[in-house]
């Protein structure tokens, strides 16, 4: 009966609201919306336009046709070469992902590091940068998804700054939920995707890059010809669109994203919204004994990760009874946390359902957990907090 | 944000499931199914053979183009004229709308009563019977929607049985959630919809006539050219779809929701399962404190009628904080009570979801309800009888 009922409580995709579903599919119902034509041309440029309050940035906004993961490598290659010196700052499984684009380029890495769970010391940034004053950018994952960790992207920015060095952040699971002020904050790299808290299916990522960055790429040989930045700017200031095929589907629906988030009250509600929708997730979870990875000063507002024996029997067991989805653990904490998504088109009720199904999944599972102690525990938090 | 979310835990319509969707857009994407192919008459054939269980019955199903209330009429107006006498068994909102129908018609009608949430004493039917021999049917509720009573069918269904009038019985909105056996119980006429436990949109209704019924129907001037059943028997019997268009999409999604019905284990899990909502949602509103409407012995497995002062404020506070539509009350309760539905397309997250806005919603108007009791109830029943 069930089978393709789910509640996604993931780290991304989340659920695409009517609104963006109806603005995608109005793009490729009948006729298929040609992207050379004006009607797109002016969607793109409302979207391009509206889309810098994501970031919070004057800078021009780049929509790429692939997928996060792509505006990771396209910060890289367009500023970083061949044994040139990058600082990485690593606290997790997507901070190993940035080592692992720079190792296929060759650069010297200079890595940074905390545990998983934990974030990076500023001052480490600083003494790196002391170290090897040849690194031409520092780049820090900003909410680290396999921990649900926030690094200190502001104080990194600040230090950064100080230097010659680029700061390149990777806000894939951050962006709208957890404030991000790229021009306030001197930022000259922010790369996103837009199938988390952007509320879209995946296939679409983001680019934005300051003056400090287009200066670089300006000097830059990108190794990579679709991913080549200075292609989408001269095509995009030059009001053609972009260089290549865009996801017409996509785009359409970032443009409603934007619309939507503007009709909730803007991207300081949006911050606001997220971080109780995270406090109801942490007091729910304490409230049930069991335990989170990350302190509350360094909690991501857009996913909670929760260390549990045998999750990921437990996760197919809320998939399969109460279906519900949640996030597993990735590389060295696999089957060792649930990720708790609560980003996007997420309210204060589905949070409440989580853990009402998590309670019985936990007791299914031989935890001894009191029924109704997490919901009520949320519930006391929504209380107090009702901005969700 | 989320002005088009909304969790339906209303009594109809409820969510429509993703398989149903595809199914209904199949038969009008493009190109549009035409209904005279054999493709679209293979769907009806298939519909109307798998269609018998919902009624547990070997008779002719008819697909009826038009909503609920016409199957009601059609019932009527295919057994009864002007000036014969009809007993109607009323319990509630829509016992009422059967006097309109006979009223409409001219029927002599001997009313059977039942305070609003209570039901039908059989004996009250056997001695209607002796007092008035010229009875041509007995016309009764099923689930009276507007209570949540469940009207003993069964027993009705014995005593009519051994006179020479008709059984009618009103299954709207408790067909595939309360048990009901057609043959095996001797009922004469069954008449429902699909927009409730059978997960479709608006706009089916669905007629079934045992031979006694047929009898009655071939010696009858039927007042009405689109509702003459014995039009649509013709047609049927010999093959070629119904006499007039038939809502196509909607039939091609009665087919999907049989196939998910027989997939989800046949009608005998439907009944538990909705049985299983039942009784959780009971458990929670026990231990909220609020009075239920409906004793246990007459509560309906499909909704469940709650009373609550300033209800109609209630629900709006649901809506527009939680996202969650509750029904409220029709004729002399309205404003009184508030009806939880939990058919068709329900698990028991959904039911544990809607327990915990309602106790913020119940907080937020005023009263003082523990935080966690009610879902705490509802999941102790589910553990208790986790077969939903």
């Amino acid at each position: 009966m069930f089978s393709e009922k789910m509640d996604l409580r993931l780290p991304g995709p989340v659920q695409v609201p009517k609104e963006i579903q109806r603005a995608m599919l109005q793009s490729f119902d009948s006729p298929m919306m040609d992207y050379r034509n004006p009607q797109f041309q002016e969607v793109l440029q409302q979207t391009i336009q509206k889309a810098k309050m994501i970031f919070q940035t004057e800078n021009l906004v780049i929509p790429l046709t692939s997928s996060g993961a792509s505006a990771l490598e396209a910060a890289i290659v367009n500023t970083v070469g061949k044994n040139d010196t990058i600082i990485l700052c690593v606290i997790g499984y997507f901070g190993e992902y940035l080592q692992k684009i720079t190792n296929h380029i060759g650069c010297n890495v200079v890595r940074i590091e905390a545990e998983w769970g934990e974030v990076i010391d500023p001052e480490d940034v600083r003494k790196a940068l002391k170290e090897h004053p040849e690194a031409k950018a520092v780049f820090a994952t900003h909410c680290e998804t396999s921990t649900s960790a926030l690094n200190p992207i502001q104080e990194i920015a600040a230090i950064v700054k100080e230097t010659d060095a680029l700061f390149l952040v990777d806000a894939v699971s951050s962006i709208v939920g957890a404030p991000l002020y790229m021009d306030e904050w001197g930022i000259d790299i922010v790369a996103t995707g837009g199938q988390k808290a952007l509320m879209l299916p995946p296939g679409l990522a983001l680019i934005t890059v300051s003056e400090k960055g287009w200066n670089v790429i300006d000097q830059q040989d990108c190794p990579s010809f679709y991913f080549d930045l200075s292609a989408y700017r001269k095509s995009l200031d030059a009001g053609v669109g972009t260089p290549y095929t865009p996801n017409i589907a996509l785009v359409s629906g970032l443009l409603e994203a934007c619309n939507m988030i503007e009709r909730g009250g803007g991207m300081e509600q949006e911050f606001k919204r997220h971080a109780a929708l995270r406090d109801m997730t942490r007091a729910g979870v304490r409230a049930l004994g069991v335990e989170l990875l990350v302190a509350d000063e360094a909690a991501s507002p857009t996913l909670t990760a929760v260390k549990l024996e045998e999750a990921d029997e437990f996760r197919k067991l809320m998939r399969e009874t109460f279906h519900i989805a949640l996030g597993g653990g990735l590389g060295k904490v696999k089957n060792k946390i649930v990720r708790l998504g609560h980003m996007g088109y997420t309210d204060a009720a589905d949070i409440l359902k989580m853990f009402a199904a998590i309670e019985l999944g936990l007791r299914q599972s031989g935890h001894d957990v009191e029924l109704g102690a997490g919901v009520a525990a949320a519930q006391k938090q929504w209380l107090e907090n009702p901005n969700c």
